[in-house]
C-alpha cells in the first residue's frame, strides 16, 4: 500500500472513471449540505461546524485513505457521542462547545495514530458484531428522541430519554402546530422519496439512475422548499417557527484559545470512544463497499487516514469525523471510482460554505431535524437482530443489554457494557471447553469421539482429546472433565494410563501449567501415568521451559497412534515413564 | 457428596484418628489465639473480633465443608481488605467499624450462597494464579507496611505505604525504644522456631514430631512471655509501651443495630472481593491438602460452607472469615483426620474467650505485630514468582503489574486490574490464532503443516487449518492470514479450492459467522469456493440454523481426504459448489 493511495489509483483512472466521479462528487454534495448542517445540529454545535468538517477533513482522508469510495464528515453517531461529552464538559457556555468539539476532534485522531504506531488497530475487533448493531440501534433511538425537541418545538432539557420525553408529555398542549407540519410533511416526502418514488419515476418511464438520482436530492428539495415557504409566511406563524438563524459565512480562521486547558484530560474517555467507534463504523463501510468491486481495505492505512483527517477538523475548527453509512452508499451507487468524488463533494461544499450560507438562514430547525430522523432511522436493523438472535441466544443478548444500556446508562456506558459483555460471554464459552474420549477408527491410524462413531479402545489406556487451549479459566473444568472420563473408564476395568490429546490446545499458561503439574502429580499417585500426544510445537517449546515440559518430556508423542505403540512396547502400568 | 460432610467422616473415623484430631485441635488453638486476635487487630477491630471468629465459624465449616482439614477463620488477606473497606467507611467512629465487618461477613456469605445457587463457583478460575500470586505478595507487603505503627510505637496513619513511610521517615527520632526491643526479640525468636530450633532440638535428640510441635507454640510461648516481661515493668517504660488492654470476655450478644442500613450498598463492592479473594484462598489451600491425602475438593459444597460460615460470623458479631494457609498447614501437619480436629480448636478457643481474656491485657500491640508480620512474610512467593516468568512473559507481566497495582492502587484496585489484563492477554493471545497450511503425508490419509513435513499438496487446492475458535476478536486476523496464504499459493499456480479445516474450531460466534459470510462471497467473487472439513457436531448445528450453514452444507466435508476425492470426483472450479 503506497503512503498516498489517491495518487496512484488517480494516475490509473481513464477519462471515463473521471467523469462519473464528478457526477458522484456533485450527488453526494447534494446530499451532504443539509446533513452537515442537522449532524452540527445533533452534536449542539453551530450548523457552520458541519459544513466545515465536511470541506478539509474528506481530503485529508482521500490522499490517505484506502477505501476509495469512503465519504468521510459529520456522522450522526459520533455527532450524538459529541453531544453527550459536551453537555457535562461545557454546560450552557456555547464558546465552551466549540472548543470541546474541537479538542474531541484532535484527541481522537491522536489516538487513531497512536494506535496506528503501536499496531493497536486489531482493538477494534473488540466492538463485536452484536454490540455495534445493539448500539448503533440504541444510538438512533436516542438522535430521534433528542430531535424531538425542534420536530415539535417544545423547549425540552437535552439528556437522557426520560428526561426528554416527561416534559415532553407534560407539555404536549404547547406543541407549535406550524413547526409540527414542518416536520411531518418533511418526514413524509423524505420517506416518499425513497423506494416510492423511484418505483413511481420508474414507471412513468424513467431509468432507473435518473430516478435515484431524484431520489438522492430529496433532501436538498426539502430544505429549498422549506425555505421558500418560509419566505413566504408572515406574522405569529413565522415568529413561531425556529429557524437556523445567523451562519458564519465563509472559512474564518479557527479559534485555538479553547484548546489548552483540562478538556484534553476531562474529554480522554469520551474522545477514545469516539475515536474507536468512527473507526469501527468507517472500516465496516469502507469494507462492504471495497468487497463489491474487488477491492481491498488496509486496516493501518484507514487508521492513519482517519486520524489525520481528525485531526484536520480540529484545525479547520470542526466537529469529529468518520466515514458515514449512508452517504458512503450514496457516493459508490452515484458511480464514484476514485477519491477524486470525495475531492468534488468537498469543493462544492467549500463554495456554498463560502459564498451561500445566508441561503440557509430561514431554514426550519425542524426540517434539519426531520432530514436526521430519517436517515438514523435505516440504522435500526431489525433484521440483523433478529438473524443474531435465531443464531446464537448468548450473542442476542449482548446485542439487546448494549441496546438497552445505550437508551438507559447513555451512549458511552452502553458501549462500554456492551463490549464487557461480549468478552465475558465469550470467556464462558471457552471456560468449559469440549472434551472427547477418542477410540482407534478400525484398521486405520485415526481416533475419532467414542460417542459419535464405531471405533476400538485400547484396554488400560483412557484417550481424551481437549479442544481448546488451556488457560486459568477453563483448566479445572478440562480436569473435571477428564477425572469424570477417567472415573467411569476405571468403572469398566483398571486404566494405567490417561493419553491427552493436545491437537486443539494452542497455547498453555502458566495457570494452567501449574494446574497440568498438581494433576501430574495427583494421577501418579493413584497409579495413573499422564502421556500427551500432537503437542505442538510451540506449545512444546514452551514447556520445555518449566520443570514440568522437561519431566514429562519423555511422555510426549508425536501422534495418538504411535503414543499407543509406545504403550505398548513400554513396561507394565505405573512403570512406563522413563525417568526424566 | 452428602450435604453434611462431617456426620460421614466421623463415622469412618476410628479411635486412632480421633486421637490425632484432638492432638492436632490443640497445636491449632495455641497458634490460633495470638493469630486470631492479631489479625482482628490488623482489620483495625477489637481482638475479641478475631477470638469469635475462629469459634463459630470454625464448627459450620466442619458441618459443611468437604475439606477435613482446612483451619476456617480470621485470615491475613482478608482482615487488610477488612481494614481498607472500612476506612472509608467508617473514619473514625469505632462502632461503625465492628458494625461494617458484620455487614461485610454477612453480605460475603450471602454473595458465596448466590454463587452457589447461580452455579458461579466457577467464576474464581479467573482469578489466575499470576494474579493470585501477585495479589498475595502484594497484600502481604502492604500488610507488613501496617504493622510498622505497632513495631515502632509511632502513631502512623493508617492508609497507603506512601501515607504511612512517609511520617516514619520524618518521626523516626520518635521511635519507641521499648516497643523496638519487644518487636526486635519477638520476630527473631519467631523466626528462630522454625527451621533452626527444629533443627537444633532434633540434634539435641527430641524427635521430628516432639520439635515441630514445641516450634507450633513460638507465637504462644512469645505471647506468654511477653505477658509476663510486661508485668515486671515499672515506670515511663511501661507507660510507653502500647498493650493490647482491655478485652470484653465472654461471647455477647452481638448488637445487630448497625447491620441495618446504607453500609451493605456501601459496602457491596468490598464485600464482593472479600467473598472472591477469601473463596480463592479456602480452595487453593483446601485442594492443596486434599491432594495429599488423595481426598476430593467440592467446589459447589466449598461455596455452601464458606458463605454460611461468614453468615455465622456476622451473626455472632466477627469478623470474615476463610480458610487460612499456615493454619490449616498446621492443622495438618499435626495430624488432624477430620473436621473433628477444627471443632476442638473452636472449643479451646471459646474457653479462652470466656475464661481468660484477662491473660492477654497486658500484652504488647508489638508482639501480635510481629506474629503478623512473621506469618504474611511466608506469602510473598519469590520462586514461584521467577518460575512464572521464566515460563511465560506475559503472565510474569500480569504478577508483577498486580503487585504493584496493589501496592499502589490500593488492595482492591489492584486486584481488579490483575483480572483485567490476565483476560486482556489471554484474549491477546487468542486474538492472533495459529494458521497452518496442511499438505498429504505421502501415501495416508493424514495432512500435516507443510513448513514441517514432506508432505504433497494438491494443485488448485488450499488447504488451511484454523487452529482455534472463531470469534468477534480473531476472525479478521484469520481471515488475513488466510488471504495471504491464498495470495502465496495464488502466486505458484491458479487456485480454485480453499478448503478449511475446521478440527480445533469448537465455536463460531455471530460475529463471525458473518465475517464467513462476505468472505465466502468475496472468494467466490474471485472464483474461489471455499469449502470446510471436519466440521464439529455442535458447531454444524449452530452453522445450520443459519443461512450460510445452509448454503454451505454441501460444501461441508468429513474429513480432509474425503474433501479431496469429493473435490476431485467434481466439476471444474467455479463450479465445484451444488446449489444450496
Amino acid at each position: 500500500m503506497p503512503a498516498l493511495p489517491l495518487l496512484a489509483a488517480l494516475r490509473a483512472a481513464d477519462a471515463g472513471s473521471r467523469r462519473e466521479d464528478l457526477i458522484a462528487g456533485l450527488i453526494t454534495a447534494i446530499l451532504l449540505v443539509p446533513q452537515a448542517m442537522a449532524y452540527a445540529q445533533l452534536a449542539g454545535l453551530p450548523p457552520h461546524a458541519g459544513l466545515i468538517a465536511s470541506i478539509v477533513p474528506p481530503v485529508i482522508y482521500a490522499l490517505f485513505g484506502s477505501s476509495r469510495t469512503l465519504a468521510v464528515g459529520p456522522v450522526a453517531v459520533a455527532a450524538l457521542m459529541v453531544a453527550h461529552a459536551l453537555q457535562d464538559y461545557a454546560g450552557d457556555d456555547l464558546s465552551q462547545w466549540s472548543a470541546g468539539a474541537m479538542i474531541l476532534a484532535a484527541e481522537s485522531g491522536l489516538l487513531l495514530l497512536i494506535m496506528r504506531g503501536l499496531r493497536l488497530g486489531a482493538l477494534v475487533h473488540f466492538v463485536s458484531h452484536p454490540v455495534l448493531y445493539g448500539f448503533t440501534s440504541g444510538a438512533a433511538i436516542l438522535i430521534i428522541i433528542s430531535q424531538v425537541k425542534y420536530l415539535t418545538g417544545l423547549d425540552l432539557p437535552r439528556g437522557s430519554p426520560w428526561e426528554t420525553l416527561g416534559p415532553l408529555v407534560s407539555s404536549w398542549q404547547d406543541i407549535s402546530g406550524i413547526t409540527l407540519l414542518f416536520s411531518g410533511v418533511s418526514i413524509g416526502f423524505l420517506l416518499f422519496a425513497r423506494a416510492p418514488l423511484v418505483r413511481l419515476l420508474q414507471g412513468l418511464g424513467m431509468s432507473a439512475n435518473a430516478a435515484a438520482m431524484v431520489s438522492r436530492a430529496a433532501p436538498l428539495a426539502v430544505v429549498l422548499v422549506s425555505i421558500v415557504v418560509v419566505g413566504l409566511l408572515a406574522g405569529p406563524a413565522r415568529a413561531e417557527l425556529h429557524v437556523v438563524g445567523s451562519i458564519a459565512s465563509g472559512i474564518p480562521l479557527p479559534n485555538f484559545s479553547g484548546l489548552f486547558g483540562r478538556g484534553w484530560i476531562d474529554l480522554a474517555p469520551s474522545a477514545i470512544l469516539v475515536a474507536l467507534v468512527g473507526y469501527v463504523e468507517s472500516i465496516a463501510v469502507a469494507r462492504v463497499l471495497a468487497a463489491r468491486r474487488r477491492q481491498k481495505i488496509d486496516a493501518d492505512q484507514e487508521l492513519t487516514a482517519l486520524g489525520l483527517a481528525n485531526i484536520g477538523a480540529a484545525v479547520t475548527g470542526a466537529m469529529p469525523v468518520a466515514g458515514g453509512f449512508s452517504r458512503s452508499v450514496v457516493n459508490f451507487e452515484a458511480g464514484a471510482r476514485t477519491q477524486l468524488a470525495a475531492c468534488v463533494t468537498a469543493f462544492l461544499v467549500g463554495v456554498v460554505t463560502l459564498f451561500f450560507t445566508g441561503v440557509f438562514e430561514p431554514l426550519p430547525q425542524a426540517v434539519l431535524a426531520a432530514i436526521i430522523v430519517v436517515a438514523v432511522a435505516q440504522l435500526i436493523d431489525w433484521q440483523a437482530t433478529r438473524e443474531v438472535f435465531s443464531y446464537d441466544r448468548g450473542d442476542g443478548m449482548t446485542l439487546v443489554v448494549t441496546l438497552l444500556g445505550v437508551l438507559v446508562l447513555g451512549i458511552e456506558a452502553g458501549l462500554v457494557l456492551g463490549v464487557a459483555l461480549a468478552i465475558a460471554l465469550h470467556l464462558k464459552r471457552t471456560s468449559v471447553p469440549h472434551i472427547a474420549v477418542l477410540g482407534r477408527v478400525p484398521g486405520t491410524e485415526h481416533f475419532r469421539n467414542v460417542q459419535r462413531h464405531e471405533v476400538e479402545c485400547t484396554p488400560g489406556v483412557l484417550i481424551a482429546r481437549i479442544d481448546e487451549s488451556l488457560y486459568f479459566a477453563n483448566i479445572a473444568s478440562v480436569e473435571q472433565a477428564v477425572e469424570h472420563a477417567l472415573a467411569a473408564a476405571q468403572a469398566q476395568g483398571p486404566v494405567q494410563t490417561l493419553l491427552l490429546v493436545m491437537s486443539a490446545v494452542s497455547s498453555i499458561d502458566a495457570s494452567a501449567e501449574e494446574a497440568l503439574v498438581h494433576w501430574d502429580e495427583s494421577l501418579a499417585a493413584r497409579g495413573v501415568t499422564l502421556h500427551l500426544a500432537e503437542v505442538k510445537g510451540p506449545v512444546m517449546d514452551q514447556l520445555e521451559s518449566s520443570g514440568f515440559g522437561r519431566s514429562i518430556a519423555p511422555r510426549v508423542h508425536l501422534s495418538t497412534h504411535r503414543a499407543l505403540e509406545a504403550l505398548r512396547d513400554a513396561p507394565a502400568a505405573g512403570e512406563a515413564t522413563p525417568t526424566a
